[in-house]
């Protein structure tokens, strides 16, 4: 009932609000809570440089394996985030991201989320590395 | 009245005979009929090495500089094509592609699809090649 009288936030604000979320986590170092928003399911996908991992505890892994220190990880930034609905039920984002570190990283990355009830989580992400 | 008697193709394979169309007019060296699945449209997106391509032109002259003739085209194959719906009007597909050629080179893309009265187009192609 309370949820009739919630404002609607605009989807795109949502999802924006929800990766600004995953910047902080990874600027503390906290991995595990940059990953709150992936679906947590073993059809979650996970696509960048010609390779697919499968599933929340692979992706989750990856991330741990490539990014195993604050020194690593550096301090990210998402930018140029731009929402599509995609129906009542997922949306496609791009946005490009940045690390800042002693050697700088970015690139862009693909969204798809879906909606879980009232929540949105990431279902795919394809993320690449500029040359 | 003709199409409630037509037999309904499931979505994968309705997008994957896209696709093998595609494959097909890459091989005879024939990129305008490679980019008829792709949305007409300046809202286009086709992501690639960290950059975004945006609008049906820029894509098929970005195809056209890369791939100036059929040396540089090699064969092309798609595989490991996966589709997963997005509701009545979207879909995700995930796939692997492989160019033959003396430099073969290959990787695996994300392509999302909507529906466009009787007709999918791609809207947003995100490709990586493996390192």
């Amino acid at each position: 009932k309370a949820s009739s009288e919630e404002k609607q936030v605009p989807l795109a604000a949502t999802l924006e609000n929800i990766l600004h979320e995953q910047e902080k986590a990874w600027n503390r170092g906290d991995i595990d809570a940059f990953m709150i928003p992936y679906w947590k399911s073993e059809s979650l996908t996970f696509s960048s440089g010609g390779e697919t991992q499968r599933g929340w505890n692979a992706t989750r892994d990856r991330y741990k394996a490539r990014y195993p220190n604050q020194k690593t990880m550096g301090k990210l930034s998402f930018s140029n985030l731009e929402v599509q609905s995609l129906g009542k039920d997922a949306a496609l984002m791009l946005g490009q991201w940045q690390l800042q570190r002693d050697e700088p990283i970015g690139g862009n990355f693909s969204l798809v989320w879906r909606r879980e009830g009232d929540r949105w989580v990431i279902m795919h992400d394809h993320t690449s590395a500029r040359k």
